[in-house]
């Protein structure tokens, strides 16, 4: 940890590049930038935060933190999962939720925008939305584009749109020694050098600072359409997925929730009165009625093959959003399951043909466990969570947590699968990462880590082992 | 350049790895690893060519490079424009040509499959289609998969399916001390560390050595349709193309050809007997029948709006390839605009909203250069080539070539574009590359050269100024 002294000189010089009021130490708002209700791994918060409003004065910070060899944690939604913005070795953190969640250009013709790490997703959604485009990313509500870039997220619409690496056209990056770098220009694609977009994102802010991010947007498609149908059993439902995709159906979205997960849904909102079986839920989008009617015709036909029931379909807007609500409340509704409840929000992905037997190899971890886990998985693309509700209060409940978490990552390992599929890496699963890369793949990416930034200053102890 | 003595202990351990015919110092060998008939850079051939058969072989190649220093340089189809796997310092030529073009793993219910670097796009896509698959780049004719992934390639199809940053899941690759490292597992999505796969896409060898490559398939669309427009002008063509975006019909391609390009398909096929005029080609693709006929509607009308010609639609698997064949035939027809014409293949890509600007200036530039210049782009990503035909015997012409080149790529980087969309940098280009990224960019790429590849043997003199 920095000495007091260290603290008290860098403070002082962050005060003469920010307005003193930008600059704090109020232990109040360094435990909100250190701690998370989410996660549940050991923490600590910073020792500064500091709220800067562009990216030369984000270089400046990071110039102080290089001459004192202070850790630089950057922070916007602080909605991460993995224990990302913790400050185990204190810090300064850089805080974009107050003075840089602005949009910088918007470019509607090229279908692209340039941002600040601190405005939130949903908030562009709204801007975009006038403008009949939109930004396809949906992690969890109030996270930001900065936080979304470090941690590589995506959500319901990757099995249509992709992730973040697809959605990302550069990146303004400070780097560990204070230098202001622009990944690459503004065109859709291109083979100019290495692809050092790709490369920040992901990296959990380990190898720098993102100040500005030029995102792709997309257009809202014409028509949207949103359906639901319960199956018998998980490997049922499981099974319709490969074959709408070797159908040439691009579903909006298929999320999979079991019979858990369905009963805390009616837990909380009976009124929705879905059946407590496996449900899948599908988003539709297209050009025209036309198109997605008959995309709904071959998805249902192949529901019926495998034991669908009814294939509820949503019609006009308000019926798509009492529909699609039950996958919207998944999260939420889950803590009714048990008093008390925190939850662990697991997140494993493995090759497509894979998912049912993962599922099912969980579903006997979990019967065999006092806690309640529901389940919902993106399983167009093989990633799924599992939610597992435990009591924080008590010691045992939080060993069987993470003992769960631990059987599933390492399950996901031996089937080609990764630790993570959308939430990252952070402290919580390091200790994973060389299980399912491997020594020489690691020492790799050290080689890169080390070159860039070698003080180790940048969000020390994420991510590497 | 490395001594006799050095490349004569190289070689006979060279020989105790493969076994001898699968090491050559053949002249005639050497030159054809060495030079190529697309390119016009300065170049050499490499001392040694080696045809290994498998990863642990390169493994144990690389490792006597490292040991004398020599370059290695890695060899697949060979299609590359600029200079990418020339040999200016000599050194051990990789070739995949011979025994390192086969697929390892085919995985059709993840829709994905490993290869080796030495298997053409062309062979890859007969072997799916009786899986009702493809793999969605389309670079030129002899490609293979080790090149697109050196050279991040995609092609006619990107503006649907992206380029080869979006369609490989992971690579197996041969560090420069002769490590074998796999970037990462199987599945289609994970934010599980630094992203290593994007990272060798696009470095074109300077790295490492890809030996395997999964790469994401797509199943072939149900219904596909190809259909060409005329336009009075390449404004009123390449105004056509942001609507259709808008609009969110996606398309399967839209190419636009200018007018000298269209005479010069005719001299090639009169019988195809096209309009002299700017032309676009479209391909759509879709679920059904219905789908494609409401994109057509959508894309022909708006079409008209820009004074477009009959929309000339194929109905049949004959109709469509005549009608695609103009688009097909265009790099050769080119040819005929000029006897003993080389073509200079340029490469440059803005901002979509640019394009027009950027196409009108080198016009401009092209009327007054005594050199024949057709053009055709990939408008709907703002990608374009300009083929300079030029006499190679002519010192004057060659220097006219280098210059329109030039003026091209400067031009390009002023628009907010990049000096390379899909070829990629080689040593053809590496002189602009700074002026594209910036002098700190360009330092951060080179900090992760040298940590990856210490001594500097992988692909020498290639990408990085």
């Amino acid at each position: 940890m920095p000495t007091q002294q260290t603290l008290h000189k860098a403070f002082k010089e962050l005060q003469t590049i920010l307005s003193p009021e930008h600059v704090t130490v109020d232990e109040q708002v360094l435990r909100e930038h250190g701690y998370s209700d989410n996660s549940y791994h050991d923490e600590g918060a910073p020792n500064i935060v500091v709220f800067p409003s562009n990216t030369e004065q984000v270089a400046e910070i990071v110039k102080i933190a290089d001459k004192y060899s202070l850790p630089i944690i950057p922070f916007s939604g602080g909605t991460s999962l993995e224990g990302h913005f913790t400050a185990p070795r204190g810090g300064i953190c850089i805080s974009f939720t107050e003075h840089m969640d602005r949009i910088i250009a918007f470019h509607p013709d090229d279908l692209d925008i340039v941002v600040q790490p601190g405005v939130q997703w949903e908030d562009l959604n709204l801007f975009l939305k006038e403008h009949n485009l939109f930004f396809p990313m949906d992690p969890g509500p109030g996270a930001c584009i900065g936080g979304m870039v470090g941690t590589s997220c995506s959500g319901t619409n990757a099995v249509r749109y992709g992730t973040m690496k697809e959605w990302v056209i550069n990146l303004t990056v400070v780097t560990p020694d204070g230098k202001i770098v622009k990944t690459r220009q503004r065109p859709r694609k291109s083979s100019a050098g290495y692809d050092l977009t790709k490369l920040f994102i992901g990296a959990e802010g380990t190898l720098g600072v993102v100040t500005e991010i030029t995102l792709k947007l997309a257009v809202i498609p014409q028509v949207q359409a949103v359906a639901v149908c319960d199956f018998p059993s998980i490997r049922d439902a499981a099974a319709v997925v490969p074959e709408i995709i070797q159908a040439g159906v691009q579903v909006g979205a298929v999320e999979l929730l079991d019979t858990v997960m369905m009963k805390a849904i009616n837990l909380s909102s009976p009124d929705l009165g879905y059946a407590e079986k496996p449900t899948l839920f599908f988003k539709f989008s297209g050009a025209s009625q036309m198109v997605i009617d008959q995309e709904i015709k071959i998805v249902s036909d192949i529901a019926k093959r495998h034991q669908g029931g009814e294939f509820k379909y949503a019609k006009d807007e308000k019926e798509k959003e009492t529909l699609w609500e039950g996958r919207k409340i998944a999260l939420w509704s889950s803590t009714l399951l048990k008093p008390n409840a925190s939850v662990w929000t697991t997140d494993v992905v493995v090759p497509v043909s894979r998912l049912p037997e993962l599922i099912k190899e969980t579903q006997k971890d979990i019967e065999t466990s006092p806690l309640p886990c529901p389940l919902v998985g993106h399983v167009g693309d093989g990633n799924f969570h599992v939610f597992i509700l435990f009591d924080q209060s008590k010691p045992e409940e939080h060993a069987e947590a993470v003992r769960l978490n631990k059987n599933l990552v390492e399950r996901a390992i031996q089937m080609e699968g990764s630790i993570t599929g959308e939430h990252g890496v952070g402290i919580g699963k390091k200790k994973y990462l060389e299980k399912e890369l491997g020594k020489e793949t690691i020492d790799v990416m050290k080689k890169i880590k080390y070159a860039i930034d070698p003080k180790g200053i940048m969000n020390p102890d994420k991510v590497l082992p």
